[in-house]
């Protein structure tokens, strides 16, 4: 069963490696840092993509289409912003390539840009821009859009789905005629990612607001969804900012009220990408590969045939693909793999390694019977199951594994969440351990800083939970007005 | 009704980027060259991406993602390939900003890359560079690969969709064995695309393939479709390559065969962008704006209160309200229009501008005599239908309005292909007359390069209809074993 996988406890970064590369969802490109999403992965981006899609829509987005460059003078506008964004990008200088001399490639010298134009590594710069334009009166608001677009932010160590220098994702801006709407837009896209994170991808998260130095480049306040992986780091999921008036104000965005006063605009911004599928991959695979959520999953049921001559196959196959038909019937994805190139064996490894939620065998033996074999690839479990009651059984499987991979992940992060009261506590567990530690914390960057230095944790957000038992700072002792949740990060 | 548009006969240049503007379908950006796609705009690429992806996934193609960058030295593996695009382009040579000494954002000079990467002008290289990893035996073969993306040609003189240096596309990409399953592919992206363009935009379109000098840099054979525009000029809709075995060769990409032998791979690329939206605008709107067939408009009915005082609002809505939810279980796109911030008149001007297929407007005397007033965008006809019959009505009135535009389409196209056979007539009706022109040419370069010069029109295509009857070249007198379809173009 091993596939030649690296198992999680001898080395869980080369297994998560390995898995994405074997099952199939990317690698890596000729150009640095840059990935290829190869088929089986891109799939199960647009089936994230089309749920999340369609929450957007459901809550009165539209989708929007802003330019991949933005001239570099956009980022001087916020302050903030260009610090924690424009440093590290890709920037175009020229705009042709000819021949040399020797008939070789070169930038053509004659072509430089007057301005240089930066790939955009997220676009709240050259939207604001054109919002200015948009909006005069409170008619025109909310604004509420979306865009789905590849970013870059040029990264030294990257990893795939996790840190790449090119990425996909989607990025909401909106746009309100008062404060307390953007706070709740903002609120909203979190609670939307909450419930997408979780429903579909079967993946618990934590819901609260980050620091301010753990804040987006030019935010007011960050809102997050935060997982826990099973090597027990955390992972950001999903932010969604409240931006206040700051891009307003440096893009110059006003609106005549219903009064006829002029206010500049308040703002959000929220973003979920590729990254998402490295957080479910890290949250349910195990040793022998992918375990997918049939909520996402390319494939739902796979179903293999066992034969030994064209008679048999010819049997097997008439029984396997009425099967298909009737899960098909009953909206489920599946598969009949037919393929003569390739043994049984092999099959059950491959899909054992890409993570289909449930797989079928039929051989001769089988419908003598009346049967079928059903494995399930959560538990690993197989179940002999009559013909009469194979529909139901594999429909129902669907919403079984779904809520138990949830159920398991969820298990793993209440296990690995610890509430410490002392710094030497808060160490312990960290090396011991890992996962959340929920400890008091005297609000300050200092603090905070200092805890980052001596232990690589970070606070990964202020929960919203209702848990506001005062206490003091692990660290300085100072008072704490609420416990803060901390953890090594991805 | 003017609506402060231009009229075509005025000005059809004008008239077509006001067009896009007022109907709020693309704007310019802050970046030279660069469309923002707006909501509206956006939401009908949506609508062929779906139909598109739909069409291409039941062909067995599969979506993936390749990288933004290209590194320079790769174009240069396909000489033709390099001449034909790595030209006009955007070139990344640094990776990072920085602040000088006065705090102003500058390039940093320590930051440049070793190898300059070119933002994709179109993806043969990148991918093929990957391929050659995927493929190693007959069974990895066909490999049907498509992508959704942004890709970015450097363009002086631009136009909202027509020709912008950044645009959105999809580009298919297929490895096959032989090189006849390799043209069978091509030649069914070309009917794919040719039944969309007609089914789903209802612009009639003519097959056929490139000459030699206006296939794509690097292809064998160039399949493609073209449109007449209602100015008598063709326009490109879609193009499909048989690439033969030259990408496989630049790449080294070989197989082995069933009988061990190896062999390079044959490939196909084809493409379609959102240039495709210009040529559905120029197509079918008119001097009151946009008019779009029904399978592609964002709304195919709006309904339009009429009232003077809140008891009637109210009584109107309730009305209004039930027909829009009888409409939309018949799986029609309706919105009801009840903003009390615009006038009824403001409403209509504006979803005549923005091409909705049928209006409803519904006021307290419809409300007494059962009936409501019905408006085709197509020709502006307007009836008085009775409340038990509108549903049925504006149900059938989506194929009926889609079948007119395409009917009305294909007669322009009639009235607007002329068979000439003298080299003076060609001249005399591209000048008085433009539109397709349908003459014997000797299959020359030279003769091609000539007319080109002299008239500016181009061979758009040599059909791939039956008509094989032989003649001689209008130009030079020299024997041509069929017409071809000449015309000015965008």
């Amino acid at each position: 069963m091993a596939k030649n996988l690296t198992t999680r406890n001898e080395d869980y970064s080369k297994w998560y490696n390995e898995l994405v590369i074997k099952a199939d969802l990317a690698e890596n490109s000729g150009v640095r840092g840059c990935m290829v999403i190869k088929p089986y992965g891109f799939s199960i981006w647009e089936k994230m993509q089309a749920e999340l899609d369609r929450m957007f829509k459901e809550t009165g987005h539209q989708n929007a289409y802003f330019p991949l460059f933005i001239p570099k003078s956009y980022f001087s506008k916020e302050a903030s912003h260009v610090d924690g964004f424009a440093k590290e990008c890709a920037v175009v200088t020229h705009y042709r390539l000819k021949n040399d001399e020797n008939g070789k490639i070169i930038v053509d010298p004659d072509a430089k840009l007057e301005e240089e134009l930066i790939v955009r590594p997220t676009s709240e710069t050259i939207i604001w821009d054109t919002y200015r334009k948009w909006i005069q009166s409170y008619r025109d608001l909310p604004l509420l859009i979306n865009q789905w677009a590849n970013v870059v932010r040029w990264e030294m160590r990257t990893r795939l789905f996790l840190r790449t220098s090119e990425f996909l994702w989607q990025e909401g801006h909106t746009a309100h005629a008062t404060k307390a709407e953007a706070i709740a837009e903002a609120e909203l896209m979190m609670n939307i990612y909450a419930e997408f994170v979780e429903e579909f991808m079967a993946v618990p998260v934590i819901k609260g607001t980050k620091t301010e130095s753990e804040r987006f480049a030019g935010a007011l306040d960050t809102y997050c969804i935060e997982a826990l992986m099973q090597d027990g780091k955390a992972l950001q999921a999903g932010t969604s900012h409240f931006l206040g008036q700051n891009f307003a104000k440096a893009f110059d965005v006003k609106f005549a009220a219903k009064d006829g006063k002029q206010d500049y605009v308040w703002a959000t911004s929220w973003g979920v990408s590729t990254r998402l599928i490295g957080a479910l991959i890290m949250t349910h695979s195990d040793d022998n590969g992918l375990v997918l959520p049939p909520k996402l999953a390319p494939y739902q049921v796979v179903i293999v045939p066992i034969y030994r001559n064209e008679e048999q196959f010819n049997e097997v196959s008439e029984v396997a693909n009425n099967l298909m038909k009737e899960l098909r019937a009953k909206g489920l994805r599946v598969k009949f793999d037919d393929r003569d190139t390739q043994k049984p064996g092999w099959k059950f490894n491959e899909y054992e390694l890409k993570g289909v939620p449930v797989r079928i065998a039929i051989g001769p033996k089988d419908i003598e019977n009346g049967t079928f074999e059903v494995a399930r690839r959560d538990t690993l479990q197989k179940d002999v199951i009559h013909k009469d009651e194979v529909v139901e059984k594999v429909f129902g499987l669907m919403e079984e594994i779904q809520q138990n991979l949830f159920q398991r992940a969820l298990n793993h992060r209440k296990e690995n969440t610890t509430v410490v009261s002392s710094y030497e506590e808060f160490k312990k567990v960290l090396k011991d351990k890992g996962g959340f530690i929920s400890a008091h914390w005297d609000g300050t960057s200092e603090t905070e800083e200092k805890i980052k230095n001596e232990t690589k944790a970070t606070i990964r957000c202020i929960p919203l939970d209702n848990d506001y038992e005062s206490g003091s700072c692990m660290v300085t002792g100072k008072p704490s007005a609420r416990k803060v949740l901390f953890a090594k990060a991805y």
